[in-house]
């Protein structure tokens, strides 16, 4: 039989990646657009390497939190509906067996076609539970780990991805300069990172690429134009 | 038959409240962390709130349109992912029907208590893509409009939650005042946004609360202290 490796892929490559993204996709974004901002602004390259790094430091911790809280909260979502589907299965087992039928039904299925499974899954509740964690209501059992493995690549790819744009103001004292190198090598940077991002996610390369720099380059055009117009 | 409010209620709000999550946590936390950080490094008010609203619609934009992004991406993977369960089902039918056996296996059932199911899905294909996209893969097919409205949902979030601890530097001349009233509304307004997020999410309300305004912080302790040791 041949094998299916696209559901491994998946569903290993895609927490990580996913977390990446996230982390990443904001991280080259946001303080760059600060940056740009600020420089808009005609602050001074000292300023502005103060407030990058001290959004670096707020948005990783900020994300990389959030996203580990998020990765427990949704093992605990899970524990939470799976006790309540072993409750509904002990207490309410002709209701259950009547909810799998009329899931099954939106498949097209009979009741005498899928009678067996349900027969079957009614004298084993932690089978039951599991089949409806899956089917009834949608829900993965989370990875033991992923919360913490989550928060960690949110926040790192967040720090990696915001040094970026940081580093020509780090280099360079005269912001204007900076602010030209900083939107060549994160408009750069967007791009392959876009492009790295589609080939993962399934996605045409090039035009995420190209949403990927559009995104930064307008919230850095926007950050630019509101800083100049509230320091005018 | 009693009625299932949770799977209701677990869908429709789930998406929203995920949105208004995504954005108010990092909006309450990462603005009022570079403030904090800015303050620390005793840069003047105008400039706190120049960098502040610049991060504000810089972040707005990249989480909102990355929001929106990968809205779209999903239901392009969902699309995707179902042509390719369509193909299989097509040419490789009697592999499609072995792997439906075999993940029903994973619950207990026989063979023979799936075949009826199997035998019958096999002969609808859109029914059997759909029993596949559900069971094999875990997608669930995204609401259309789903990619405007998280994307809209999370940069409004993003925008609100930025200004509370924005407002004081707006208002206030002095940053180190400032400062104080800003920690001081922005620690209430995490405790009030966590707890209300713990009972949508039917998690603890008090644990929830308690843990956003760590998060909220911790980023700006260490935006503070990164600030300050670099502006000294």
């Amino acid at each position: 039989m041949p094998q299916t490796p696209h559901i491994e892929k998946h569903f290993t490559s895609g927490a990580v990646v996913r977390d990446v993204v996230i982390g990443m996709a904001d991280g080259l974004t946001v303080p760059f657009a600060l940056a740009a901002g600020l420089s808009g602004a005609t602050v001074s390259s000292g300023i502005i390497v103060t407030a990058g790094l001290a959004e670096i430091v707020a948005g990783s911790i900020a994300m990389g939190l959030g996203g580990y809280l998020a990765g427990r909260s949704d093992a605990e979502h899970y524990d939470s509906e799976y006790k309540r589907e072993i409750y509904e299965i002990e207490h309410l087992l002709d209701h259950e067996k009547d909810e799998v039928i009329e899931i099954l039904e939106t498949y097209g299925l009979t009741r005498a076609e899928s009678m067996p499974i349900v027969e079957s899954l009614a004298t084993r509740p932690t089978d039951f539970a599991d089949f409806m964690m899956r089917f009834e209501l949608g829900l993965e059992k989370p990875e033991p780990k992923r919360a913490l493995k989550s928060g960690a690549t949110i926040g790192g790819a967040y720090i990696v991805g915001g040094l970026v744009p940081l580093m020509p103001y780090i280099l360079m004292a005269e912001a204007n300069a900076s602010l030209k190198w900083s939107v060549a090598i994160t408009v750069v940077a967007l791009f392959v990172f876009g492009y790295v991002k589609g080939q993962f996610t399934g996605a045409r390369a090039l035009k995420s690429a190209v949403q990927t720099c559009l995104i930064g380059s307008l919230a850095a055009a926007a950050a630019f134009f509101i800083a100049r117009l509230i320091s005018a």
